[in-house]
């Protein structure tokens, strides 16, 4: 293993107990338990953020800036968290955003996040750079529901047969990222030198382009690729799939990404890990959505933990949510079984919350369900 | 004792010595030593809130968006702390919120804390999940002013039976509670799987119906009941009591409270114990009062713990406020001795800052005596 | 000694090493080494303030919203920070604010503090209760500026002594305390009994109406006086001194001071004293000021520690500002030769202040030389 | 070493290893080992702001009412970091702000930094009271670009002869620090009495006006000099270089600036070291920027510490952004070698930062590429 390179300890350590699920009762419990079954610096790859981690931070404070606005006494007593995402049913709004490198979580890797998600009825989002090959990924949740995450490779034609693998291989929409032109600058992962190794990208022939290496030498050759809006075009002229768009931070990369035929406008900032000082999701949903104006879906992602943070998301507008960490913690900690039961938390959560807002169906959430704290306090 | 059965530890301990009230200075003087004497898991089910507790940080937290105006050289020689609450006189402008299963404070349970009410000339609202009946809580304060609030039951033959007993017992008021169509997430009753046990809750012939039990499973069985506007019309039906609506947030519901002939509108977030990142009543209070608009009382609970916060919610709008925990704590120190020392501290704490601000009487604070603080600074 | 009576501790501790006030370089730092040189309960009654003391720590958090916007390349050559206070040169536009019983702080007690005042051509505020008559502290310091401050007592006989005493030893002016028709809620107070004994107040035969005694009884006997806008007639028509009221902190009561013929008005809340959760006076002094448009003079006192915020008040149309706690603490520390450091370094660094702002003089600061922050950040 | 005269510890000790600059990976990084290897009161010179300190940690919060928003699937293949400076090129927007006496630091003190600059193409502002000489350190990096600081001595004539040196030593520009008229009050300074000795200053034969020495004593004998916006056009007589007015902080002083003739307006607080209670320079930027209306060059110092906030204040109107304090830890660590590490990791962190704002030089940076975050969250 790659990973245990890096130092002389074994990991998850030997005599560390079962992680018991059903004590778990909130996403964040799962934490610190995978944080102690995690090599150091698998954990630190997925936990930092970038530069001073401002930006981090705020993914899970800017939710402070909203509030809840309950309404009594409507019948919430057939609650229904099923929705739809490009038209196709999910059982809930919540789904697993893409991440690299499951197996550095748990030797399952890709297999058990698609098995729990697909469990729990949700979407799960599987990256380019994930531990096992896509079609694995596929096979262990044939009839899950799953996107293609596509980082644009240098090599077009390489680029081009792992859309043709998707597509083969039952992927329901291509999810490409455009905030990762190069790597963010995370001081955590310069200090320790991440390095996955040769063959740990189970859907590229060769060590990905982007792996650290030459920082700090002026040189860029770390880039990735020139990837445009032009580009876009060549993409969509190779699959009919919905393109979604993930990583778009203003109103007007939005108003762009409609001009360009996308399907869905993702609002993220990459879990803080690419460029430091960006806002939270959050606090720009409202302007992306405005500026998409019905034409697209808008998702969101970003330090979602508890039900309520989901009903402020939809309340401003998104479609769905997505969270990459919380499953991976849970994922750290009991495989499959983990990820399943923080399914079942976030579902009871969410009913919860639905319920008390006084909504029956995430369609049922309004505007008018969440208000903007500091701009108007209380209203 | 139910209580009893979650641990070998007899509550309360025995080697501690008496509380002596008169050290007690201040409401939350009574806070640490009631931890003391109660067993944990009830300390948690009165003292934590919802989720992540944002809210119930709040509570305490959003008194600090304001700001009193004091004026001065005002004739205050002749205080007066009494005014009306539905068109009856209580001596002080403060009052008991409902609050369940006393007996997990204190052995002599709500019939201390009417006895203690009544001492004080203040208003009780005696909960329906109330560790003694309805009868023997207005017995033990035939001439105290109280209300009964009513959780609507499942069955609906129960919950007319509560009622008929309610007016025959001599409450002066319906409080139905509208925000619990099913209990808030809370994470700490989730891991310690509260449980009163059978009889705990003497107004009712079996368990109480939301009881944890299901949780994380996916069944919302727990469920209480579809109470919605149109079925307060059955209520109303019933009884002429003044009907009063605790757990309204918004103008939208306290426009729908004024259409359906609520008496009283109460302006509350359970303690913070339903939905977390709802607002802190405070802080939507205004907007209340505006729907409101003289068309009925609108009263206020949630984070008082002072005078000046009383003259704060009085100020904006609030014919009266009430408090459970505070009231709680003094009940677990020292029984109706206990609650009788918090009542004196309120009114102490009253006289002051109302003699400060300048006014005789809470009918005397106009909207000017408090300035909202971020909006404009110092206004 | 009435203070000792509270403890075995004689104070100052005996084996405490004189201060050397040479090491002192602001304000901040008598803060110490005076607690540690002062009985406990006198350092409470001092420094402590009322209820959470959410305005206690206001008065010092509130400079925060303020920034000052400094002009360069202005000829500052001649520093001058002499001003007039009430058409009389003062040398500084900081002087001392009045306190209860300097000999709680130094032996030396007032007259000290008279002393140190002059000596720096800085007015100084004489208490109704202070430890020395209101004559030797004249005697002390004979050519200093000197005003009374006056609470008014519920025996006018004993009041219009007090004016007539104030005249006859050469007090310029009455500043009558406004914002105490009864005791502000103290716990630290209320908890530990202070009483001051019997003798304690120099100027007053008889032991002061309001020390404590019958807190939380529910009577209000510790009332002080119906003080109101139409006594202050009374008061004016016994002198020709002019009349500075203390303790406004709204812009309609600024302007009844104006209607009532006050010379002054001084925002203050008393050091955060007497009423929680009031302003900051420096977050109302423009309200005030703006009230009362050049028709009499306006001061501040509350939190000020440096330089740069009595250049806040200023600029924003303070005539001068007063401080009472640093100049105790400096007196606890050293007596008349701690006072007179104390100056020293509030000379300096308003000597800095005033330069790098780029005024000459008092007079020379301006609205804009101040930004208020929150509502508009940077301007 | 007049610093060691301070007491009897040699720095840097002995026995500290030296500093592995490739461990560094943010400017951050260097302050502790820094200040290890510094005599406490010179680190104190360098560390410590003015007063309270507000300023000094405004410098670093500021940023924290800024977002960037990113812009994506931009093609930034072809990044270039380098720009121009008063018309002539520089490699990248940030560079060396002048700070007094570099050989507190290190041995090779403003040679070292020369050396470094030069190396990394950035622009070197050498300070009037530098330890080495003004025609030593052109000496030591004759192809950098260098920039002379210059404050106006008392001694016009000593004023005239550093101009003429700086000209003839190849000095591009005049850098005239208008912000200190007189020292701003540092308390740290005061108590550890700082004194650098006779013969510090290479520049100039005697000790400066401007060292501590009559603090605290009422005259202000350590006034240097008065500059004003008329001496201006004295200076501007003796030269045709390019004068830039480092230290302006409102719009009215940008005004007059360019009113005056000045080709570049330096937004400084003087690092938090003058005035305290001054914003920081982030915060009044577009006010200055504003007023110049691009009729000079407008530039930045303070609190710079990350890539991320070079691209705030450019986006916001700065031509360059400079820094003292982590170039001079920096030099303390490892001489020039530290400071060309720092170099080497805002380069670095610049690339990254451009290319995740989807900006392929300094000059595509648009104000749309921040948002000012509490004025309007999120947009």
């Amino acid at each position: 293993m790659p990973i245990q390179a890096h130092g002389s300890i074994a990991y998850p350590p030997a005599n560390l107990p079962p992680v018991d699920v059903e004590q778990m009762v909130r996403l964040a419990d799962f934490e610190d338990p995978a944080r102690e079954r995690m090599h150091p610096v698998a954990w630190a790859y997925y936990a930092r953020g970038a530069a001073d981690e401002h930006t981090l931070r705020d993914n899970l404070a800017a939710w402070d800036r909203f509030r809840l606005r309950p309404r009594v006494l409507v019948d919430v007593s057939h609650l229904d968290l099923a929705t739809t995402v490009l038209g196709r049913p999910v059982a809930l709004p919540v789904a697993v955003a893409p991440a690299a490198l499951h197996a550095l979580a748990h030797p399952d890797a890709e297999l058990a996040t698609a098995g729990a998600a697909a469990a729990a009825g949700a979407l799960n989002v599987v990256s380019t750079v994930a531990s096992r090959s896509l079609e694995a990924v596929a096979d262990a949740a044939p009839d899950g529901r799953r996107w293609f995450q596509l980082y644009v490779q240098p090599d077009w034609a390489l680029t081009r047969d792992l859309v043709d693998r998707a597509v083969a291989a039952g992927y329901e929409a291509l999810c490409i990222t455009v905030d990762l032109p190069i790597l963010g600058y995370r001081d955590d992962v310069l200090r320790q030198r991440f390095d996955p190794g040769e063959g740990a990208y189970a859907n590229l022939a060769r060590r990905a382009a982007w792996s650290h290496g030459s920082e700090l030498d002026g040189t860029l050759d770390s880039r990735l690729v020139a990837l445009t809006w032009d580009s876009l075009a060549t993409i969509r002229s190779w699959t009919s799939l919905p393109i979604v768009l993930k990583g778009i931070l203003t109103a007007e990369d939005a108003q762009l990404a409609i001009e360009h035929g996308a399907d869905g406008v993702w609002v993220s900032n990459h879990g803080g890990r690419q460029l430091d000082r960006v806002a939270a999701g959050i606090d720009v949903l409202e302007d992306v959505v405005s500026a998409v104006d019905g034409r697209a879906e808008v998702y969101l992602d970003g330090g979602i933990r508890r039900g309520s943070e989901v009903l402020i998301a939809l309340a401003l507008g998104a479609r769905a949510v997505f969270a990459a960490r919380p499953f991976l913690w849970a994922l750290a900690c009991a495989g499959q079984t983990g990820v399943e039961r923080a399914f079942a938390i976030v579902r009871e959560e969410l009913e919860r919350a639905l319920s008390l807002v006084g909504a029956r169906t995430p369609a049922d959430l309004r505007r008018d369900h969440a208000a903007t704290f500091l701009r108007d306090p209380g209203r």
